[in-house]
């Protein structure tokens, strides 16, 4: 694994192995930088490149001004809508654009497993930050998640009751946030969702899961709801968006079943009406935006743990 | 209205009602600007993003080199094109990336008033920059018209006879440079158009009002033509180009009938042998080419106005 | 021509008539960047624009990279892809970008010449590099085929085989490598292609011209293979993509043929297994890696030559 070495890591692929100290230390450094510090002279002169081969503008976003904060110079290659690859394979774009000196990747894949594919790939010295592939990882998103969550509860994760809602199936924030919540040493985890949308093959193993959302969020600290794919009603797994909020639809009636002090959470960009009320995404316990503040943070925090010199 | 306080601007939203005073200290700020002055320091380390839901290169480009002579770092979402929105409301996407830390927000968007609708949502310190909203407003076209006017013809608008000419029924750029032209005083507003596109809900109060395209030009110090979308024909109210070019196109031979100094304007991009003929567009009385340089430098002044700390 | 002028280069057209001091000076100026300097204050407060009528996205990032490693502010406009464009003339969209302040212009074009005449739209001080036009020139990968020649093979090359493969008749970049090995005064310059693909207007003259492969890599220092457009199946000039490897593909077991330390040449992207085996792609005789490496490096040469004050 990439992160095998004590010393340094070459590459953030996933969160899965990765030890409770390196989590840590990312979130203490990211805390530093959610609290205001740029440091334009960290990067200074490194050129990094966001390489999405599946589209999605506010992670592209997120990380280019977090690469901007850190003084490098950020480059966009959207492949998705390029019509320059001319049928290149993933490897010569990456070989190529690695060749023109840029030092740092962030890629996005559809295809699980690609990322640490290109990883294998790279030269040495140069880093690659998966920033989502296929449903298996999407790890900065689980570390936003755990410092938003660190910020609302504390450090302890032992006496946490944290509740992940939705597909998780086909989610690697789910992914991602299970394993960060499991190496911090979260109290309980549970999961809820359509039992068609609840992966049986050791993902959830440590969870207490279950279908009946207003028993699985009684007296939970945080409410981690997942984005429903519209794909999802195509492929005949969820009946319509209103059979799925009735069901699994966060309200602020059903909310009052967590814990008094129970936050709300959500990787967006949210369907509004479907698994999440107005009421709720925009309500006093929602951390959605601190989650979107928190990625530019733990996106500096990794960016520089990889590619400062 | 966002520039009722005295003391500072918020946003940037429309002329209308914005003071004589404000007007012209931008368009003394933007002068000094246009003369040649970067200020590197002015925004470094502040991000701005320029968000378009209507995609427009020409003014997306003229926002970013004005924010990058001011240091800014500058972030585009053509969300018109992007994939990545996914649904989300206009007012999250604007949320998110407020949440991203960046400040400053340059819109474009089709509906009339979506600008001032988000700009109510941005948090406090947030600035938003109309870069053109349906029909409505375009402030920045209409105070780089005014610099480029004032340059040619001197900062007493009081004598001066100017005449707007074409579609302005769906001219956002007519309706700014009509709120700016009144609010220095200009001595005569002439408007002329096909009957089709012209307006009859007040926006031509004061404004002399002809079908006669010579008649109308008889003595003016100034000609701005207006873009005729091609949409017009289809939608009947142009019969064909060459129909338009007849009546309203304007010529060496029909310039003859305005001041022998009048000078041209058109916002761009020109459509040659419709609205203006090439010996107009690229002949000395033409001021194309300075309203575009003056754009950067208005752009500079309104950006600098805004997001200085 | 632009370079005409012992004094200055105005724009960096084609390589077609540079004497051999300027192509040198050029050689050796990127030398010095590809052994890793970096000058962000050349360039500083200059503003570059990428102006892409034909979409390319490696060139356009090689470029971008080249730019910003001299501190200037880069722009990006794909004018292919661009809904804004809104039938302006190429012209049009240069002036404008131009008006703004834009000082550098690096210009793909589909059209052969199109590069030239916006050249003579631009005003004095304006800087336009041709990033490839039509099947003309590509002058700047003739240069980083010739800095990568040089590192290979020595800085005299009157005593070097170079031997180019392929579609030449469309190829913009064996035109420019044949202009450039010329002045460079290559000991001999051999071409091999299908006879449909081999042009007969004196663009091969003086090079040793063959149909058969493996007598044209006979004793060769460099093969120079080009890619093989798709399109040509769909004009019938090339029978299938099978065939053409069966005939023009290069394998480890034609390169026997050549000089026992012969180099690799590729401009990319790869159609592997087409006009390249991976095993010579990726094999040690391979520089394609190093041709993009000094791309950049070429780049910064030639931004620096045109637009340094």
């Amino acid at each position: 694994m990439s992160h095998a070495s004590p010393a340094r890591m070459d590459h953030l692929l996933t969160l899965d192995g990765l030890p409770r100290e390196r989590i840590e230390a990312l979130l203490d450094r990211a805390q530093h930088f959610a609290d205001g510090a740029d440091d334009r002279g960290a990067l200074a002169g490194t050129a990094v490149c966001t390489l999405f081969f599946e589209p999605s503008t506010r992670t592209r976003l997120s990380f280019q001004l977090a690469a901007q904060r850190l003084g490098a110079d950020v480059l966009n290659f959207d492949v998705s809508t390029s019509s320059a690859r001319k049928g290149e394979t993933a490897r010569d774009t990456l070989k190529t654009i690695e060749a023109m000196g840029v030092r740092g990747f962030i890629v996005r894949h559809q295809d699980d497993g690609a990322v640490a594919a290109l990883a294998n790939a790279a030269a040495p010295g140069t880093a690659l930050v998966n920033a989502g592939d296929g449903r298996s990882a999407h790890p900065t998103q689980g570390l936003l998640d755990m410092l938003t969550l660190r910020q609302a509860k504390g450090a302890d994760f032992s006496s946490l009751k944290v509740l992940i809602v939705g597909d998780v199936m086909h989610s690697r924030v789910a992914r991602s946030d299970l394993h960060a919540l499991r190496a911090l040493g979260t109290g309980e985890i549970r999961v809820c969702g359509p039992r068609m949308l609840l992966p049986d093959d050791g993902t959830l193993a440590g969870c207490v899961v279950t279908e009946d959302f207003e028993q699985a969020l009684e007296g939970v600290d945080a409410v981690m709801m997942l984005r429903l794919q519209r794909e999802r009603m195509e492929e005949g797994l969820v009946a319509s968006l209103d059979d799925y909020h009735r069901d699994f639809g966060l309200t602020v009636g059903r909310l009052r079943h967590a814990a008094p002090d129970a936050v709300v959470m959500h990787p967006g960009p949210i369907n509004r009406g479907v698994e999440i009320t107005d009421e709720v995404a925009d309500g006093p316990r929602s951390l959605v935006l601190a989650q979107v503040r928190n990625g530019v943070a733990i996106r500096m925090a990794v960016l520089e743990q990889l590619l400062r010199a």
